[in-house]
């Protein structure tokens, strides 16, 4: 089943303690969709100046992914994004930021998107957010993104569109802060209580939390040893999630720890090259070798129970 | 198979946000000994005071462990230690400590000791951790706990430590600070390569990792809502561990990665109440309960192929 993907278009400009880059291709969207493209035909929203080179579009039609949503502005510039990230890369410093074309974004989608039956509303403003999903036709399976920009400045909005949405993807210092909670595991739960089917609390190297209707599963990240840039993990991450889910059509419990699964194996590609470097190389067959890894990681032995004896010997 | 443990007995005064309590029993081979002892015959070796109350012995003794090694110094005063847990319990400050006969502790090993083919050492001078080793007969599987204050005072000593054992447990602030490398994967490999078999580096609430000859495995902690007191975690989590690896009387990676889990499982019962309140009430049915929860959590389907489409639908 196919996929709408709502978010950004950017030129990125990333320091990190292993190298450093300007005017990378970059955004939200980008970084979902190659990452989603490798489950499902996605379908890109998003909207770029004149100054976009048609050799992205081309890397993008390449993949599969429907770019007949990216919307060109005559004359504007595309959105432009400059980080500079922390010795341990756990935290980044924006240096510069130029909205530019993204700034009015309101998207209109295409007529042949409005059946899709996966959404996802990447970081953005909340109402137009919000506007994506009045446009949807049928009964679509949306998650969204957001930030603390919008918690801090749009709350009303944001609790709005937990009413409209089946899950959210937020990062863990988002979760605290949504809540003024410290303990993750009730922030999850608070934020699901106000009506949303899925809560997934990414906690970078660290892993994932999933709130459910009954409970609560933890996934961790896979470790590595060698992270060149984290910028756009969590749109990878996304995308991997969302992509397995439309390939599939399900959306019970068990196909949502797959498609974390398969998005923490996306992410962990993601960091390992600038910008999208890694992801645009990536293909389904190295995705599935380290899919089979980590779930192999992740399988406990329980079998053999201990002999529960308390006499000494 | 029987198991040996060495380590502190303590009165802890403790404070949380949850609460506090004073004069509690505590100590790394206390918590150790009430987590193994659920899988295995625990043959403990401390020292007190003999301001020691007989209810501790009795209760110890109650759960089958063997406290033919705890020294009474005749005198002498039990170690103590009080400290305060700041408002999200990953960080404490230690307000005060009184060794006492912790002190000029010179482990002798009771005869009865001396073949246990598993060992666990807990934090502690390292010259002390050796002189066990060496009084231990046959070869036993040995694994060690450290902490800060021997690696920036006794680095050559623990260096020593790490050539005699099969494994460490060590927290990720203390990986980082003994290889002074900020990437935990890497840190982790380079303390293996000093000849350990294993190295598990404890993350707190973000789980741990295993290093094995060939890899690494990163497993997750148990979400938990609600956290009264980590004091003993990490003793109680290498309870669990060595003590399933005892009853079980395995080596292998895949009989660690169970025991990490049983760990797992031990550890978060113990946040679960001050001091040893829930470790001294926890039964193996509790324990057995949140263990097959925990491998079910951890299970990720991997039947369902996702179907590689780039074109559009």
């Amino acid at each position: 089943m196919s996929l709408v993907v709502v978010g950004s278009v950017a030129f990125d400009g990333i320091k990190t303690p292993e190298g450093e880059v300007m005017d990378a291709l970059g955004g939200s969207a980008v970084h979902f969709s190659l990452s989603s493209s490798l489950f499902a035909p996605t379908k890109l929203v998003g909207v770029v100046g004149d100054d976009f080179p048609s050799e992205h579009r081309d890397m993008m039609k390449e993949k599969g992914i429907d770019i007949s949503g990216l919307e060109t502005v005559e004359g504007g510039k595309t959105f432009r994004w400059v980080g500079e990230y922390s010795a341990d890369m756990n935290s980044r410093e924006t240096l510069s930021v130029d909205l530019n074309v993204l700034g009015g974004f309101d998207p209109k989608l295409p007529e042949s998107y409005l059946d899709a039956p996966y959404v996802f509303l990447a970081n953005g403003d909340p109402s137009t957010q919000i506007s994506v999903v009045d446009q949807m036709r049928g009964n679509p399976f949306v998650m969204a993104d957001t930030m603390d920009l919008w918690i801090e400045n749009r709350r009303e909005d944001v609790e709005e569109l937990l009413t409209r949405i089946d899950g959210i993807v937020i990062n863990d210092s988002e979760a605290n802060l949504f809540t003024g909670d410290h303990n993750l595991i009730r922030a999850g739960r608070s934020i699901r209580d106000r009506g949303l089917r899925y809560v997934i609390i990414k906690k970078g190297e660290h892993g994932c939390l999933i709130f459910y209707d009954g409970g609560e599963v933890y996934l961790p990240a896979c470790p590595l040893a060698e992270i060149h840039d984290p910028t756009g993990a969590g749109d990878s991450f996304a995308g991997g999630l969302m992509g397995y889910l439309a390939s599939t059509g399900q959306r019970d419990l068990e196909s949502l720890k797959t498609a974390v699964a398969w998005g923490t194996v996306a992410a962990s590609f993601c960091c390992q090259g600038f910008s999208v470097d890694r992801l645009e190389k990536l293909t389904f067959a190295d995705a599935e070798a380290r899919f089979q890894q980590y779930a192999e990681m992740l399988s406990i032995t329980t079998s053999h129970k201990p002999a529960v004896s308390k006499s000494t010997s």
